[in-house]
Order: C-alpha cells, then sequence, then structure tokens
C-alpha cells in the first residue's frame, strides 16, 4: 500500500495551537456534547462525567486519557493478505465515494441501483490505487430497505477481495456486518484479533451523537472493529463560520466519540474524522473543493498527530453537476492538500459528483487518474551521484538532444509517470482518433475496466455460508 | 499584490542540496556552456573564464560572485502606480500564458490574431488576479511578421496599465520595447532607475544560449531591464530523464545567464527562471501537470531560495486539448505545486491550453478561478481567542445550526470564499439554467468581461507619441 514518505505541510504555529487547545477543552467542558444513548450516557456516568439529561460535559484531561489508550497505529485485514491495510503513521489508504443515491453515466442521471453498487465495487477491485471500495459506495435503491446492508456487504465480500467498511444505519446492521465478517474470516476471534472492517460513525454536529450510530459504534468497537468518528462540518450550518471555531468544534466532538470507543473497550481501534467544508452563504448550498476546506485540512492532519491519532479525511470533492473542469480542480484541490496532510484513510477517493449526491462513472476514473499522479508525486526522489547522470550529459554535451542518449534508452520505459486518462496525443493525432475529452475517455475506460473485471477467487463454501446467512436474515426481516 | 505568507514546501535535504551542488559544480567545469555570442564571449573571457571556441567553462566559485552582484528582490513599474510588482521575497506575481501561435474559443481551433492578442490584454487588464498580461499572449498571425512586436507592444501599453514583458526575438526588437518604455514612463532614466519591463530569456537547452536572445539579453541588462533567464527542460528531450539530472542542468543554465548579465551590467535585476516538466517517451510529445513537474517545482523554489533569487515556474500548465477535467486537473497539479513553492513570478497563468501552442479564452477564465481560490487558501489563518467564536457555540449549543447565529449573521457576506465560476447549485436549479458546464459558463465570463472591459486612462500625447514610434519604425522595418 501507499506510504508518504513526503514530508508534511503543516501551517499551525505553536501558539496557534495553545489557542486551538484552550478551545476544544472549554466545549467540552462549558457546553458539553449530546449523547442519545442510555448505554453511552451510563458509561459516562461511570467514568465520573457531569452527565445532565442527554448532555455529557467532559472533563478535557480524562478525555485525552481515553484517548491514549486508542492504538497509534494499526491493520485492518483483508480476505486477500496482500490487500491488509494499516492505518496510521505514514500509510495513507484509500476508499472510493461513499453515500450518494445518484448515479451519473455520461448524460444520464438517475436512482443509484443494486447493479451499480456492484458495477462500483468491481472498478474498486480492479484499480490498484484504491484500498477499498469503501462501504455505501451507492445507495442500491431497487434493493429492500431493511435488508440491503446484506446486499451491500455480500458485494463488498465477494466482488472484491480489499477491505470494506461495516453498515452503520443500526446496530442490528452493525451486527450482521459483524455476524458476515465472522463468516469471512473464520470467526470472531479471527476478526477480534484484528479488525476486518472500518466503519464510519458520524456525529449530527454541532455536538451531539444521535443513538443509531452509537448503536453501531457500541458493536463495532465492543467488536475490536475499527471506526472513523466524523465530526460533519459545514461551516455556516453545522460549525460557526470561521476556521478556528469549526477545527475546535471538530476537535471535540472527535475526541468525545474517541473516548466513548475507548469506554466500551479499552484499546479500540479508532480515527480521528473529518469532513470539513463551508456552505454557499446565498443559497445554503454545500461546497466542495473550496480553499476553506483545504485549509481545514491542512490543519486536520497537524492537529490529529498532536493527539497521535490516525485521521480520515479528503477524497476528490467537489460540488459541481458534471466531470467537467470544476469537478476536476475541486477533486484536485482537495486530493492534493489530502496528501500533504498526510491523510491516512481516505474515503471518497474516486467517484464522488455533486457535493456527494452522485456516483459517477467517469469522475471515477478522472479521480483514480488523481491518485495514481499524487503517489508517484509524493514519493521521495533519490538523489545521489549517480542520479545526476553525468555520464549523460558528458555524451550529450551542449545543444543537442537527450533523446538517443545511453542513460535514456536504459530507461526509457519507466522514467515517467504514465498516464490512465490523461492525454498528451497532438492535436491532428487527437482529432483523428475521436477528439474526444477526458470524461468521454473516462467512460470508456470505466467500461473497459468492467468488462476485463474478473472477480477474486473465494472459496465455495464460504460464499454459500454467506449466502446462507443473507437469504435468513432478509427473511427475519420481512423484506 | 499578492504575498504569500504561509510556509514553503520543501523537499529536499541537506545531503541532497549538497549533491545537487557537486553537479553543477561539475556541469560547468567539466562540459561548459555555449554562448552564440562574440559580446558574452568577450566578456567571459575578459573575466577569466575558460572559452573554447563558442564554450565557456566557467569557475563555479566565479559565477557565484557574479549571481552575488544581483538584486535579492526589487520593483518592476507599471504605468499605473497601484500595479506596480515586487518581484522576490514573498511575493508572487502571476502573468497570463506566453507564446501560443492558436487560439481556441469553444468548438473552434484556429490561428491567433492581434484581435486575440487585444481581447487576452483586456482580459487580463480586467481581472485583478494577474499582474500582468505577460508578453506574447499569442501571437498575432495577421500582423506584419516584423513590426508585430510593436503592435504588441502598444497594445499592452494602452490596453493594459499593468507591467509587461519585453520582445525577445532579436536586439533591435528588444530596443524597439525599451525605446516604447521610455516614451510611456518619462525617459531612460525613469526606467533605469526602476526596471519597467520583465523579459523571458531563453536557454536553448541543453547548455547553450543563442545569438537573437542573447541580444536581447544585452539589451535588456544594459537598460537594467529584468530578464528572466530561463533553462526550458522538456526532460527525455533537453535533459536527461531523471530529475536530479535534470535539476543540476537548470542550476548550471540559469547561473551561467544570470553570471552574463551581471557581467552586462553588475546588479542588473534577473530572475532564476525554471520551465521543467518531460515528454512522453512513447511518442516524444510533451506533458504538462505530472508528478515530475511538481516535484520540479517543489525543488526548484529551494534552490533558488539557496542562492538568494527570485525564481520563475509554474502556471495552468496542461496538454489538454480542450478546457476539459484533463486541463483542470493539471492545471491545478501546476498551481498549486507553485503556491507551495512560493514562486515570485509565475507565468502562463491563465489562458495555456494544449502544451502551451493555444491560448483558450475559457481556461482563461478556468485558471483566472484557480488562482482566486489559491489566494485566499495560501492566506494565513488568523488564530485567536475571538476567532474561536465561543460565543457561537454558547448560543447554538448542541444538534443546532449556525445559519441564524449572531456571529454568522455579522460575517456571512465575506466569510467564505466567493466563486467566479464554480457553481454549487443543486441539480433542479442547475437543470433549470441550462445545465451548463463549467467551460460553457467560463465562456460567458470571458464574453461579459470583455463586453465590460473600459480601457484605463493614458495622456492622449503619450499615447500619440507611441503611436508615431510605431509608424515610423514599422516604416523602417519595411512592414
Amino acid at each position: 500500500m501507499f506510504r508518504n514518505q513526503m514530508p508534511r505541510y503543516e501551517v499551525l504555529s505553536d501558539d496557534a495551537m495553545a489557542v486551538l487547545d484552550r478551545g476544544w477543552r472549554r466545549i467540552l467542558t462549558e457546553i458539553g456534547v449530546e449523547f442519545v444513548s442510555e448505554r453511552a450516557l451510563d458509561l459516562f456516568r461511570k467514568a465520573g462525567q457531569d452527565v445532565d439529561g442527554q448532555t455529557v460535559r467532559l472533563d478535557p484531561d480524562f478525555v485525552l486519557e481515553q484517548v491514549a489508550k486508542a492504538p497509534r497505529e494499526f491493520d485492518v485485514q483483508a480476505r486477500n493478505q496482500a490487500n491488509d491495510v494499516h492505518i496510521g503513521g505514514d500509510h495513507m489508504a484509500f476508499g472510493a465515494v461513499y453515500g450518494p443515491p445518484f448515479v451519473r453515466q455520461g448524460e444520464v442521471r438517475r436512482d443509484a441501483t443494486l447493479d451499480d453498487f456492484r458495477n462500483f465495487s468491481r472498478l474498486a477491485q480492479s484499480f490498484p490505487e484504491l484500498d477499498s471500495a469503501g462501504g455505501v459506495i451507492c445507495e442500491p435503491n431497487d434493493a429492500p430497505l431493511d435488508s440491503r446492508h446484506l446486499d451491500m456487504t455480500y458485494a463488498l465480500q465477494t466482488l472484491t477481495d480489499k477491505i470494506y467498511m461495516g453498515n452503520v444505519v443500526s446496530g442490528p446492521n452493525a451486527r450482521d456486518t459483524i455476524a458476515m465478517s465472522e463468516i469471512l474470516f473464520g470467526g470472531r476471534e479471527a476478526i477480534e484479533r484484528t479488525p476486518a472492517t472500518l466503519s464510519l460513525i458520524n456525529c449530527n454536529s454541532p455536538l451531539r451523537w444521535d443513538d443509531r450510530m452509537l448503536d453501531a459504534q457500541f458493536e463495532y468497537s465492543a467488536a475490536n472493529q475499527a471506526v472513523v468518528l466524523t465530526p460533519f462540518l459545514l461551516m455556516g450550518a453545522m460549525s460557526p463560520v470561521t476556521i478556528p471555531a469549526t477545527l475546535v468544534q471538530q476537535i471535540a466532538e472527535a475526541l468525545s466519540g474517541i473516548a466513548l470507543s475507548q469506554l466500551i473497550r479499552p484499546g479500540a481501534p479508532v480515527v480521528f474524522g473529518s469532513f470539513l467544508s463551508n456552505i454557499d452563504m446565498q443559497s445554503g448550498a454545500p461546497c466542495f473543493g473550496t480553499p476553506e476546506s483545504a485549509i481545514g485540512l491542512f490543519c486536520t492532519g497537524q492537529i490529529a498527530r498532536r493527539f497521535g491519532l490516525p485521521f480520515r479525511t479528503g477524497g476528490g470533492l467537489t460540488s459541481s453537476q458534471m466531470p467537467d473542469a470544476q469537478a476536476a480542480y475541486e477533486a484536485m484541490m482537495t486530493l492534493l492538500p489530502t496528501f500533504l496532510a498526510g491523510a491516512n484513510w481516505v474515503m471518497h477517493s474516486a467517484g464522488w459528483l455533486e457535493g456527494g449526491l452522485v456516483a459517477c462513472y467517469e469522475k471515477f476514473v478522472i479521480d483514480i487518474e488523481l491518485l495514481r499522479m499524487l503517489q508517484v508525486e509524493f514519493t521521495p526522489l533519490e538523489i545521489d551521484e549517480a542520479s545526476l547522470a553525468f555520464d549523460a550529459h558528458a555524451e550529450v554535451g551542449r545543444g543537442g538532444h537527450f533523446l538517443g542518449a545511453a542513460h535514456t534508452l536504459e530507461r526509457f520505459r519507466t522514467c515517467f509517470y504514465r498516464p490512465l486518462l490523461s492525454s498528451s496525443a497532438n492535436y491532428e493525432r487527437w482529432m483523428r482518433t475521436g477528439a474526444r475529452d477526458a470524461a468521454a475517455r473516462a467512460a470508456e475506460i470505466s467500461q473497459r475496466t468492467l468488462a476485463e473485471y474478473e472477480p477474486p477467487p473465494l472459496d465455495d463454501a464460504i460464499r454459500a455460508e454467506l449466502e446462507e446467512y443473507v437469504v435468513k436474515r432478509r427473511a427475519e426481516l420481512g423484506d
């Protein structure tokens, strides 16, 4: 998997950090956090925190004690060991878009279906730049509502052999994910030893954790499955309109959720989550790929490292309706800072369009190209005497060219990044080959990739057991 | 003008720097640089350097002595003082695309004309993100060949009141630029006191400076006009296929050109130039917005600072044929690193398409949007107690929203970046307003901007004198 051994881009001074530190402490102490869960309130009460109705006012030092119990880094296992993922340190893991109810393919925008879900799973399996198809790659609207989490988990488990995210719609859904993971990985002990899932627990920002997500968190943390505690911050709506105020809220929310996981099971793997952008103050619409979101990214990385926690943020975010120039520059405006910040778990790395409402086949391929480029860009240069290629200079001298130099001929196949999607064809050649823009070429690549997809091998008995579980549970759920 | 007070992103260790340092010294000493100019060879000979035919083998310490005579920072004056530019330090100045023979507008790609040149000048004047229209914004193919430099200079001087670049096709052309600048700024002394032009002197890489560019350099440096000494490096063709080998060549070339300027006139203002990307090793086509070019950018900034020189690099480069997703992500892949590297003079900041063969109206607007976003992104956050907006948190509490908070209402007009081009409209609204992609919206913005353009005021006598000069010189040149 990709390790980012380039320097981190850090913008917060020690003074700024100290101000932020006072800020989140004050929020936890004076305003507190709402937990819509009796179990959570009980745990905090027993731990001596100030519980008032559903509001918990937390002692910041108690929170830090809990945070210190979380692992700084951890593994998530895939059914193909070669695809195991390490979360933390200089490792960066990438998952596809998560959550869109709609799909765009070419000019058609429509409700997403289970077939789309499967197709995106196949795409995620096919591109080595992705460590995971993610979780809800798109909402399979044609699958029965109460049991579609089974369909999604089954698709992720069978069509890919990479890590996957667990369902978080409710505690029972989380239990199903865990049960199916036990089947796939050979029992509870196998997944408790090394987590087999990584699941997204969103805060209902500001400062409130809702019951269903908390129920899922209880299941996952109790089973030692990783959770990503993510403040959901569109500045202006879920947080104040200044970045520092939003950062302290983000810290307060993320740490309060992480503290809960540690009360559920000390040492349970957690990720400091961030989903931070802003709304358009005229229309109220969410904006992505903004300067504010990039600044938030730089700061979040530095903050998470300060707490010794792996962190999640970034992706190829955009507000654009089409896989056009805006989609591309906004995605790059988020993804390049994601690498500069050294995010450990990058959701929404491929396919995100229209503020996350749409999973787009063409954008998926565009984002894969961005990831491929950035993975090369953030690989340290080796600079030693040999790399200076003095012999090449001596051979070519002044005013010549290096096309035929021995140094060139030895390296020409691998010396530069070779694009998946980008074209450097000249005008005549580009016209001759159809004058297609990047979106049209991306469409062709996505179709070709799906046509060439081969499912990763899976033991028939395990597949049968998974199917049986899905059938049985679907019946129980009345779908 | 924009000052980049954010941290620089530096990737070269001291050890790496030491290796590079040995490398460029060895190239200058053992391979040398070709200067196709008797005047240049004379200057080097008199300064005690080893001149063999047209090849000068340079003592690296002598070169550094010359480099030390160059100013670390300097001003370039505009005819509107408010548009004066400071080159160096944390200042970043941005000019439009330079050199394209073709123009693209919508689906039409055609030879560029003088009208296009004037239109791009107007666009550059209209957007405050640009400090300059640059120089050869596009090649005015319908203007007489031998005198079109007069038309271009006149357009830059009259349609904009920003700084401009001088013509470098020949010594006489440079003299014309200087003469016209004397008219505009009130005499030779006025432009010698503070340079009124900044001109691009390209190296014929590897390691060769050609006669016509050198003649122009002689004119400009003698008149204390700034020159940008720029190795032209498409790795694989003009330099070896490894980045370190290219970096040492770049240093050798840039410093040799800078040394010449200092021999022509000690203290003459110079800029360490960089134009560094790679070719596609299969087709030989130049590639832009590549990972390699971004790495080159990071390194070049660090290297130029080490020599105490302002530097030029970056821009919105792309190989794409259309203002599509590829054009946008490649431009961002170059521009964001340009800010991270803190480039002082950024050519090709707006309008570049098709590897620099095309000036594109839509891409111009797309690039302006990128510049606007990045100028906000690279403005330091103020983090103090007040910025934490604790009152807003106290007002909203847990589970509410900030849309109506007092803190929000006081700031909602200015709190976030407001886009020029990007749309965050939801699907229904976007469909209702024409379902236009970013390129279509950019076309409309460029047309509206041209329609609303107002020429900056210019003294009638000066305008008449400039016109008279153009007419007289055109006659002398036989056009």
